[in-house]
């Protein structure tokens, strides 16, 4: 954790109390003490510190803190995800991991090879799988939440819905161990919004890839290793943002 | 799994006999058929096909294959990693994950914030990380074991040991999230192998900054998000790669 996050309803007069976990980690991982500072951000807003009014360091934990939250948050990341909706384990650490890379919307889409039962998991209800975002960025210092939105359906997505969103992107990439391109080949400009497809274990079948290349997606490959979804979202995302900052 | 792996004195006159994982993976994965070829690599040796002589389908599962391994494995990465020893659940994931990425030699490292209790772990011992580097390998459908190599000295490892190796490395590259470089400021040959050093959770220590400079290492940051070891691997590995082939 490094930095501490607060939901705005928790803050009052600027002070927040806190009781539970992150208690915890100020009396024990972080050994404050009264008087100290420690890092601070309310989530969606800004960064700051909080000051230690009062600290009991017996279990159960509690911590009182005066807030000076002044600093914008990073800006918003420049990538989006579509990802065929993995089996909830790797889901958790996606989305986490993705989160403190930098991701600004994650559609979670169905898929041929996605597993129905995917589809159930508790996982995707937004009390749970917003813990996982809110450990990704509190890893990564960073307030802003990702935006989760479920499609159930995949035809009604990519007929219905990208269309509506496409334009918002300077590129549209579908991840594919057989894609023609290669990543340079479509990021040319370090400002443009970029989003980017990935199949389920198994791949897109081809019905899915040809759907989303009449929405203008390009199809592309990083090359020979086939990597699984958990390692593939993070490889893509490193890539296309070093050729984004390399473009800068 | 995307190519079985055999071990070089598991065959005999061509042929080869599963009674494990693999003749379970091939009747109730491929569900395969008398007659049918596998794709089939042997450890540290060539590619090619299987086909199935005799077939067990109940339990105890039995597969017997003929082999025609006539194909070359992917080339060597060009990517050798230093890493501060990792806690033992996460090192099992790096280690597979960058096998798929594809990796030379894993230097695993003592530093400043590396627990102790980690040099005492099982995964420690050849026979144990090894299945996790052929996880790597059978994802990723290569054959080419990485080194792994253990030194639990961090003074003798960059004093001693680099002077020894950093001819072989056209950069060396030291991750640190205070570094000034960026990675595409080192990385500027497509054929050069790389030396990227990885820390600890926490980050490495001034001291050991200082060591990994006077061998000629270069400081690069990937940008103020901080990451996890495990995202940090798998980011920086990307983006390497992304700017080499870049290069090319």
């Amino acid at each position: 954790m490094n930095i501490i996050l607060v939901e705005p309803d928790e803050i009052q007069e600027n002070c927040v109390r806190f009781v539970d976990h992150r208690a915890e980690h100020i009396v024990k991982v972080l050994r404050s003490e009264r008087g100290d500072t420690v890092k601070i951000g309310q989530v969606d807003g800004k960064i700051g510190s909080g000051t230690i009014l009062e600290i009991k360091k017996k279990y159960p934990f509690c911590v009182e803190l005066r807030l000076q939250l002044t600093d914008n948050p990073p800006p918003k990341p420049l990538i989006d995800l579509v990802l065929a909706l993995p089996r909830p384990i790797m889901l958790k650490r996606i989305l986490s991991q993705v989160t403190a890379l930098g991701v600004g919307t994650i559609h979670l889409i169905n898929a041929n090879r996605v597993e129905k039962s995917f589809w159930e998991a508790s996982i995707l209800e937004r009390q749970e799988y917003r813990t996982h975002l809110l450990h990704g960025l509190e890893q990564a210092v960073d307030t802003r939440l990702p935006e989760v939105m479920l499609h159930p359906r995949f035809k009604p997505f990519v007929e219905d819905f990208m269309p509506d969103i496409s334009d918002e992107y300077g590129s549209c990439i579908c991840a594919h161990p057989l894609g023609t391109k290669v990543l340079s080949d479509v990021v040319d400009s370090v400002t443009d919004r970029l989003l980017l497809a990935i199949g389920p274990e198994g791949g897109w079948v081809d019905y899915e890839v040809e759907k989303f290349q009449e929405q203008q997606f390009s199809c592309c490959s990083i090359g020979s290793r086939i990597l699984k979804v958990d390692t593939a979202v993070i490889a893509l995302h490193s890539r296309l943002s070093a050729l984004q900052e390399f473009a800068g």
